[in-house]
């Protein structure tokens, strides 16, 4: 097991990294405090890990709460549904509440610690990569809004992460791919050497080789909890984890939530970013195409969906939680391997890249 | 002028009190920041004073939430008309979201302000007694939840109050009295020169005397200030604000919000906390007496009202917050101008405080 510290100095916590820790019951026993626990998880996870979970936290009052699977359900209803079930079993506010689950688990079931009585504690068991390597470390919670995508939310630090590498083995091919998109992010954004690493090792990582995918997940949290320890609240750096996000947001409200993976919109969104750049001088065409290809190896969209006009991304862009006196702020590239906020680009190079990045894309996988 | 400064390190603010300051266009601009405000009040509040705060604020871009007047509508569906009006009018992260009005809006405009995109600027302008001397200082925000007060909420400070004397003069008496029973809290609990002043001086109060209001405001906002610095999250001395709270909120719980007003329900648990605190030997009868007859002074109830059995107000406390361990936990005096928290009382004691705390109430103003 490797353990990643996250250095938030009220609220530090660990994230355990490893296969089969669910398999430990004193371990994660030892990591789930308080005689009252909230179980949230979907009707997709529980009949795989919910009773392995139920037996490591025997003699507590447990409260299974279990969603319909899917990112259409991340609303503020599900998150009511969450709180009131607590309420009825009358969780007090020494409780932990337990996401076990992907990155919607995560994300309704941490807005619902964040608010329950004003906030309980919160534990994290990611079982999928998108998950393990992004959404359940940092502490953003939120629901999504009909007019836009995590719109209502907290930030609350998990008290411990605990990542069972064994669980992705049970992840459907398209989620695992979806998860791939997030970590070859952090290689884009700030290390070059993870993304010749990942170019090296892509054929393991879809072969779910359970060494690589461990290094992938401990590469991509050690990243993450840098940026979150320096930037807990998103005032600078931390944007920076949103490369491609602006773009994928708006894909992900455009075709409605649940089409597409949120790691698929992000990896054609990162696609678009790389595009942009490029169309900028930013870097070269060959790094761009290089970005396109990585995510083309992992069968990932590179470009939005082609039924969706420019004009309609563009209108959901404008909406992004980013966005400041009315301008769209994008992270671009500097170069490959480091990204930057950028937000006094020439609106024509960003409406050129929504109507052309398609053909952009699929040139460089030619 | 008076300023108050809530001393907390990240986010300290300044609470302005003072005659008039709603007429100060100049000082009402300088302290609501950013291009886009969203004012949040309701039906009761806005026709008197919101076209003056939007005077000061002429030339940024405004949006007017007015909500119905009254506690049952501190709802999540309250809160999620304004997130939604703000998403419709495209506000930004960067925008300040200001709560006009008394404790309700206060409340559900602040749960808003803190998960609106995870959090936007936040400034209080509470035009009641009890929000200006209580709710609108201390960062607590929440909806309330059918099974219970307040149950979905956040710590979420503001970055300004600013408490215009002037607008207690359009409070109906009830309100005002409703007010005071919160300002008679911080006497009760850990200032007996303030108990004995307001002694003294509740006539002054009652007759709306302008300087005695300020006093009060000024004396008030101080304590809760020491108390909200030491202990912004409750993990102790701030539980002794809820003096009288958690028979209270089983009172208003048991009413069915809207019935009595909050002070009002505050009152009368006070005067159970006091019967109890009696009861135990913990003070006096004669202390217990005093409390109740000046509650009675400013025609506050001192007991529940009789249609509520006491069984139904125990069920509804054993849903308090600060319960833990299946324990209810109370605020109870160690003197009169001292409270503590409490939860090794005998059971006995709470179930005949509750049969008889009516009786004796009576018997104190007889």
């Amino acid at each position: 097991m490797i353990t990643v510290n996250v250095a938030l100095s009220a609220r530090a916590y660990p994230i355990l990294i490893g296969p089969g820790l669910l398999d430990d019951a004193a371990l994660v026993a030892a990591h789930i405090p308080g005689r009252q626990v909230a179980l949230v998880t979907n009707e997709t996870v529980a009949p795989l890990y919910l009773e392995r979970l139920e037996k490591a936290l025997a003699g507590r009052q447990l409260v299974r709460i279990v969603l319909p699977d899917g990112e259409q359900y991340k609303t503020l209803e599900s998150f009511n549904a969450i709180v009131s079930r607590m309420l009825e079993a009358r969780l007090e506010r020494g409780c932990t509440l337990v996401a076990l689950g992907g990155g919607v688990v995560g994300d309704v079931a941490g807005f619902a610690a964040a608010c329950y009585q004003r906030g309980v504690r919160f534990v994290q068991i990611p079982t999928t990569l998108l998950a393990q390597v992004d959404s359940s470390v940092g502490g953003k919670t939120a629901v999504n809004h009909a007019l836009g995508k995590n719109m209502i939310g907290a930030f609350h630090q998990p008290s411990a992460v605990i990542a069972d590498i064994a669980t992705l083995n049970t992840l459907p091919d398209r989620e695992l791919r979806a998860g791939l998109a997030e970590v070859i992010k952090y290689g884009l954004i700030q290390d070059l050497d993870f993304l010749v690493w990942l170019e090296a090792n892509l054929d393991a990582l879809l072969a779910r080789d359970p060494a690589a995918l461990a290094e992938a997940v401990r590469r991509s949290c050690e990243h993450k909890a840098v940026v979150v320890a320096a930037d807990e609240r998103e005032s600078g750096l931390r944007a920076l984890l949103n490369l491609g996000h602006t773009f994928g947001h708006a894909i992900e409200h455009a075709l409605g939530y649940g089409q597409w993976l949120h790691g698929e919109a992000v990896a054609a969104g990162m696609c678009l970013a790389a595009e942009m750049s490029a169309r900028l001088g930013r870097i070269s065409r060959a790094d761009a195409d290089r970005v396109t290809r990585l995510l083309a190896r992992a069968d990932l969209p590179v470009s939005p969906p082609p039924e969706i006009a420019p004009a309609t991304l563009l209108e959901a862009m404008s909406l992004d939680k980013k966005n400041k006196d009315g301008r769209i702020r994008l992270v671009l590239f500097e170069a490959l391997g480091r990204a930057a906020l950028c937000d006094d680009y020439p609106q024509d190079a960003l409406l050129a890249t929504l109507a052309e990045g398609s053909r952009a894309a699929a040139r460089a996988i030619a």
